[in-house]
């Protein structure tokens, strides 16, 4: 069991989600945002964090065993924001885990990083990354950063490329490629307690009927999501108009995004 | 026929040796470095420029109809100069691309973003990154930012994975990954000739019969390399001792830079 | 939602079976056969057709928005029929497709056209197509011009290759290959109900414990097959013998075809 | 060796070249064709013959130890000559050779059959069939057809997709699928006299540099290609301008019947 | 159904459990072993015997229509009883086998044929052997062997790569390579079942949510095992403390075999 | 460079050949052989010993830095002196390579390991073995050996698949598994050159146009073959009818061994 796990982007939607379903973990759950995260419980210790300061960075990361990184940018963005934390932010992160510790981590990466394959080819963790914007450019980054500091120094990292993770699944894509909050919780789970992580890709999805992903690759770990968007697909049909044959919705993984502008 | 073709990095290793050879590719060559390019001949423009600035950059591409780019660290540094020339200095290069006409572009990748790979598997294009140090990652975050401008806006490139491009092979390593400077040459020709390039994983590599990787899946765009390292393996077996067995120089494709400290 | 589906073969044994089942998908279920389609209901049009005839194909095909196609020899015959039904037929139909409105196509292929892939070794939708007699032989015809008209023109298709679509398994191959009713109505179902279906290899078999099929490449459309073979096996084993090994029956997929003589 | 080869379209452009060239085959070669050969030799013999004619084919068929199989529609046509002569043809074809002694068969095939793979991925003779037009399809219809009678009859065709077989290559794509007469002649030299054939698929293509087929899989036979395509490009540059990066020519292997109108 | 089932080793770990869930293949039970087998039913057989005696070997073939070989050395030895009773004990059994009827047999190969392939990766079962020891060797070995006597004589075996067949997984690496007796006992039955066996190599492994072994290549069989290790996570976490990340028991699919000495 | 090098088999036919081709790599050369080597030259060593003797196989093994392992039955024989030379034998030899020194080793593996393979099929080294006959196990064990003491110990040995070495082809089949004496001096001169071997299955096959082995998965070690059985076809031609098209030497890699009776 770890002593202190860290989780960045702990006032963002998943942080939010997480940190009730991952207090088992550690004794202790120090959050970090770049926002104030608010009503901090006994167990938990809270750090207001730029992920761009690399002083801070090293100060937030010393002391912990275990890394759950959300933080960053979570959605298309200009450049200089993604620089800053995804890209940068990233970057003092790995060489604080490498200082300190080499505390195994959780990497939030994307469906984004390979948001141009297209939905209608099964694919695993195997493929070439094909990102859909600078954000899924940022988290292709990302990978390849955590590849190389396991290659290099034996820092353990788990590449989850997160589908959509909400309560439910609200649009036809995300029959797909919904993840529910309680699998989240339950792969993070697992992240941090098979006793040889490596550095693997795993697709972060529930056992959706029709997903478009394949991680059978990482079978080994253990992971069976419970949830199944399928349930909600009349809820959804009801809902929304079925996406033209041609809509980014239906044909590429990363959906809209791929249709994007570049935010100059 | 190109009108213009812009070279970054013209004053750099690779830069000085094709300035003379590809002047054949279009009647005027605009040649730019961080340091100041010499000797400009009557068909070249000179324009000192640090890829770090973002309107210069835009400038400088403004008006060219191809791009071979060298430019930027060419070798394992500190995350700041990476991150300047390497990471932002490329945003802002395919952005002025966007921008200004959509230029065909040979982006210099590295054998560095596929260096922990091991030598005595052959591969091909299709494998997954395994970066060897910041460099090698930089060059990943440019080969998956080419990717997504291709597949977002049809801007097309050839990602060139060099290997050792010098005047002839000097270790043994070298043995397998040199690329003589004719070849290279002949390499960029065929990028700017083929009527419809996309946006190809090629590896940079002479007709080496000691190779460990295979170009078989681009042998469409019709390039044949010539020379052949094996013919210096007498010379280099003279220069140079054996490595060890279990040296990073015969272990993996980035050889040394896999054992390689951060460079903080 | 159609507004007209046509549902061709509509007198045989799929067919049949189907008019029932599918009535959900359309107001108006238009049914062909080139016997007399009987009792037809108040939301059904009945129109009897040689599939041969170019021009009462044409008109069959007129003002309907989607196609369920079981018309065609449905065994192994000789030569002419299959010419005129299952070929010439067959371009009547997507060229009445071509120039009415491009509706969605469910083709029913068959298993005999991989019918000489062995049965122990389990194979997906990408292998190359080996057909078992002259039957076989024009369902690869037929997924070639499914495949075409999808290339060039953008008509979609569901090409399945159905196994055995009967009440229950009733020998030991059926153990493998049986799709039941209601399975096969759950796929055309989601055949008509995914947004963006392509043109892809669907195998039409329940969820057999003992299947030699992938369908994994499918898995995006949703499609979960309930029934199971397995649950006769004890019926099975009771009612017949079990072939030698060495009978066509247990050594290639496509059975007893395979050894089957051309009818001339 | 064998007693008599049979050549149909012996008066079509192949059959006029492969005449001279193939007569150390047999002491007599039996030339057919829908329309008269020309100037007999004293080793051959000629045949009048409509491939459409079922009685004619057999008689044509009986005697032969050995049958080139150029004859049929070899363009994009309307469906009644393709049905007649490619489709009907070749199973009256295949029916006289599994009655009349099971001659071995080179069977033209065509580019076409997978005309639409892209030019920019290299492919080997075990993806699946992408036709692109009526043409392609009934070419991926006689594959279909020989591999049947193979797997079920013994009766052995080499399929080879022929690629540009003309005096030389004359515009950009052929640079990549050319085939000179020599080669061809030097193929079915093999085809003929490889002790065991079996029913491979071989891409009819001379040795050209910027080939985007890969026969690696059929090395067994030892045909190696002499000439080169490459050998012809400056030719062609002069000759021709360069297709558009979008242009049919460059898209697709089929190269301009991807984008042919089907003919009425 | 068989008239005579020969079960070697039995009154091993395995042979004990599997005397009473097998009684139903046959009317009569042959059970041999080096040691006596105790407690004889009405139903079964017994023979002691060495499988390094040729002549008894042959004796105790003799008679039986199908055979579960457990026999020989189970775990990591010194080389002679390996030579003797895994080694020359097998030809003398293939050989009996050839002689007298060509039972089918059931293999106990072992994990520790593929013990070298790392337990993060899940394998399949076309990889090539990596054995972990002299054990392992004399498993390939045994493939080896009843491949060879299928190819050349038509014998049919089921190669079974036991995981570990215990009551219970009872430490970490079970988690991934338990097999219940339950489901060894089904897929036994399924061995004899199966009209055509062919020589296939099956996981013997049950239902584990944490498998590294895929059997999709052999589903055809109808196999699906009923029991799952992660059931016992809990308690072995209980148990047993979590191996170090650079432990044998988790870098390998062999686990402490691989770090195991050769016996001299 | 090594200090002595050991070859076994050396009075065999490729012992004989190797002596005079071999003396550049070590300066004393250390023959064995289980008859008399004749004509020892100054630089060589002869130990005359039998494999199958534990402790000659240590004395022979120590004091050499390499190891060329020619010796053991070399064609199919009665099951005990293949179960001395070429399984007790190697284990003798494997063992005494770990306590002497770790020498690299060239172990003369055989086209039999693979030989129920059809030779229509192109195969590399990572096919699942499928021997032909005893002799043909016995060489998948070594392999098997050879593999555990890499995995275990770090010898490194170059697994060398041997097609058919002799002066020249003399049937049809040797036109694709024919190895020149010289090429395979040339393929033993690069296994002890490169500085880290590893454990590569290589085909000892010389650069023949109808090859049926792809070695291009151990490029990297710079070995080309120069000979080519293609230029002795005609004289094969002359000599040799052909073989029947379902004749054992044209249907699967082993040739005629696959026919070969099991030696009693």
């Amino acid at each position: 069991m770890m002593n202190r796990l860290l989780m960045t982007g702990a006032a963002g939607g998943l942080g939010t989600q997480m940190r009730t379903r991952l207090k088992h973990l550690a004794p202790t759950i120090r959050l970090s945002d770049i926002v104030e995260v608010t009503d901090p419980q006994a167990h938990e210790e809270v750090v207001t964090c730029d992920l761009g300061d690399k002083d801070a960075v090293e100060e937030l990361v010393k002391g912990c065993d275990g890394i759950v990184h959300f933080g960053g940018v979570a959605t298309e963005h200009p450049w200089d924001p993604i620089c800053n934390a995804n890209i940068s932010g990233l970057v003092y992160l790995y060489e604080a885990a490498r200082k300190h510790g080499h505390p195994r981590i959780m990497f939030a990466s994307s469906n984004h990083a390979v948001g141009f394959h297209p939905q209608n080819k099964v694919i695993d963790n195997t493929v070439y990354p094909q990102p859909d914007g600078l954000y899924g450019v940022s988290k292709v980054f990302g990978e390849a950063l955590a590849n190389a500091y396991h290659s290099k120094f034996g820092i353990e990292t788990a590449i989850v490329r997160i589908g959509s993770c909400f309560p439910k699944p609200t649009d036809h894509r995300m029959l797909s490629t919904w993840l529910s909050y309680d699998d989240l919780a339950g792969l993070i789970g697992r992240i941090f307690d098979v006793p040889r992580l490596g550095c693997p890709i795993i697709y972060g999805v529930s056992n959706n009927t029709a997903s478009f992903w394949d991680n059978r690759q990482v079978k080994w770990m253990g992971w069976q999501p419970k949830d199944n968007a399928e349930d909600y697909r009349a809820e959804v049909d009801a809902a929304k108009s079925k996406p033209a044959k041609d809509a980014p919705e239906v044909l590429w993984i990363g959906g809209a995004y791929t249709a994007d502008k570049i935010h100059e």
